[in-house]
């Protein structure tokens, strides 16, 4: 292999590929990147065996020549060092040359440097993917759904199924579930699939904000191949594969009330703010824990109280108020991840009685809904 | 005590006051920030012992009514949630009360906050200082001379009197020294001080940063006292006393080299980002080390290498070179330190051979040194 390519186009793959890395992988030849080039361009490969990324670059795009291939061929470099010289080489244009046991020689300016390579033979091949189940998302809506849902997954490695978000695809709906057993967020928006359907497919909650990094903001469309034990995400010249979680997603459907007996219409910014400073004081005291409560006068209340610190009370005016008084304890630190997700300017929170579970709705989104078990206190 | 106070003024005066808060105290009361009120206005005050911080905010600025008094008084409130909560409270005004037993009540809009208070007469008395040996500098100086110095100290603490800065002030020169024994800071800038004069008062590296983080950027004149045991700064309404370290400062003066064998004047940026690509190579080694070598160009060379990546070689073009080829090998991540902050956009590095003290110095500022011991390694 020797090629010459211009330094911020690499640079830019080289940083989508490099969030495959793990830091921890006890394969040694995973702590590398592989460059294959052709007389088409060169593809960048990074893998921890559950997130593989690939990204082309093409010898030209828009006339513009990037890669110029003298001798085509590959070789696997350490992540870590790749990753932060390339960014640093004085010049715009860069020489690479893979010479006797995969030394490679990068020159750019009169800078001149030799990373030892590994064999590139002894990396492992990407699965080959069937593309018959694709569907098309916008970008934008796909990382929404992303952001909606995944704070709400589990970080206890014991229920490794958790650590996931849900998908199901069918009858015009996509829909997205997380949920630790405490709380729980679920977001959906309508997809025109045609044939494509398919149910209960489970990817780790890490990897998609991982892949919502790689997304552009700007208009990109996302194709999403979902195959026997993996997804694939194709976001312009990069190809995201990450596996499917194995183990059966519990059934969220039975817990979610649809009948309210207290329910309230709220300013989403106020609400954010009074239980913000609720929670400064709940945190002291480790429980994070947070009341609620209906007033005579139509207003509610928000409190928390530290037998060390002292007590907040916040008076808090409601848009819509209906149903009976009301008394509630709950987790302010998982309403507080609710409310920072939440864009619409009100919101609705239904409640059963104060041991069953609180459902908040964002007024102007009917498709996503997030709900928070209440503390069994006394009071 | 009873009052009024606009929000932004507590909290600018209690970011201040915050900054001597330490997270490791064994003295409860010092995890509070202490208030007194007279009809003068509000005394804020916090200490770690070795560092007191004093703001005070008047009744009225600027014709502007800032505090309203209603009952003079004091009170000492837990700081860590005093910091956060003020900055959140939804209205600009605020209202104080000390009730029964210091139980402190803040309202704020229809926020409502009961925080547990501690005796005032527990905290510790700041100690009066005498005010005869004053000096006065603009505050952006002073700072300068910070930054400039306080990355040579030492950060073990088996030899404290290593963590501090060496001041010295005489014949109309005020001069700051840093060591940790492997590599060297001092600035110096002329001062008239009249009868004032003072010789090797050693102050803590980190807190001349924190004193560093509360002078404002634009022009603030920093009056600075020197007592027997201790310095105060005064910056605006903010007094910041700080003890002096106890011990005796080596004396550096000896191992400065003034006469050179090999001279060199370079650009810093080159040198600096040359240097950093080294780093990255060295730092895989945990040594950190890169060689330089004159070549017979009248070029240097900059180079690092480690077993397990591969090498980087630089070939540097110098302004200036004088004297006898060199090789000689350095710690990367020391010279990256100095050469953060050398303003001067070409440097002066005079060596006196490869076994012996660098001395690097900026090409427009005559009253900066810096210094590093080489590695003695073989080549």
């Amino acid at each position: 292999m020797k090629i010459r390519i211009l330094k911020n186009e690499l640079n830019e793959s080289i940083q989508h590929v490099s969030k495959a890395i793990s830091s921890r992988t006890t394969i040694p030849i995973l702590t590398g990147i592989k460059l294959d080039v052709n007389f088409q361009g060169m593809t960048l490969t990074a893998s921890d065996t559950d997130v593989s990324i690939q990204a082309f670059i093409p010898v030209e795009d828009n006339n513009k020549q990037i890669v110029k291939v003298e001798r085509a061929g590959s070789v696997v470099l350490p992540a870590k060092f790749f990753v932060e010289i390339i960014k640093k080489l004085p010049s715009q244009e860069i020489e690479m040359e893979v010479q006797e046991g995969f030394q490679t020689l990068i020159r750019s300016g009169s800078t001149e440097i030799v990373i030892v390579g590994l064999d590139p033979e002894e990396y492992p091949i990407l699965p080959a993917i069937e593309e018959d189940q694709m569907i098309s998302m916008p970008g934008d809506l796909l990382k929404n759904m992303i952001k909606g849902t995944t704070f709400s997954i589990s970080s206890n490695e014991t229920s490794p199924i958790l650590t996931g978000v849900l998908w199901n695809l069918s009858e015009g709906q996509f829909k997205f579930v997380a949920t630790d057993r405490h709380r729980l967020a679920s977001r959906a928006i309508a997809l025109q699939s045609e044939d494509v359907r398919f149910s209960n497919i489970v990817i780790s909650g890490k990897t998609l904000n991982e892949l919502s990094k790689i997304i552009p903001d700007q208009n990109t469309v996302v194709d999403i191949v979902v195959a026997d034990n993996q997804v694939l995400f194709k976001i312009d010249r990069v190809l995201f594969y990450s596996r499917i979680l194995d183990g059966t997603y519990p059934d969220t459907s039975k817990i979610i009330p649809t009948t309210f007996k207290t329910e309230l219409v709220l300013d989403t910014k106020q609400l954010s703010e009074s239980i913000d400073r609720a929670y400064l004081l709940s945190r002291e005291e480790k429980t994070n824990i947070v009341r609620l409560q209906t007033l005579e006068d139509g207003s509610i209340e928000i409190s928390s109280s530290s037998s060390e610190l002292g007590k907040v009370t916040e008076q808090l005016a409601v848009s819509q108020f209906s149903g009976d008084p009301l008394k509630i304890s709950f987790n302010s630190r998982y309403m507080l991840d609710i409310l920072k997700v939440v864009e619409s300017e009100q919101l609705h929170i239904g409640f059963t009685g104060a041991m069953s579970p609180i459902i908040i709705k964002p007024m102007d989104d009917s498709q996503s809904l997030y709900l928070i078990l209440p503390y069994r206190t006394s009071n």
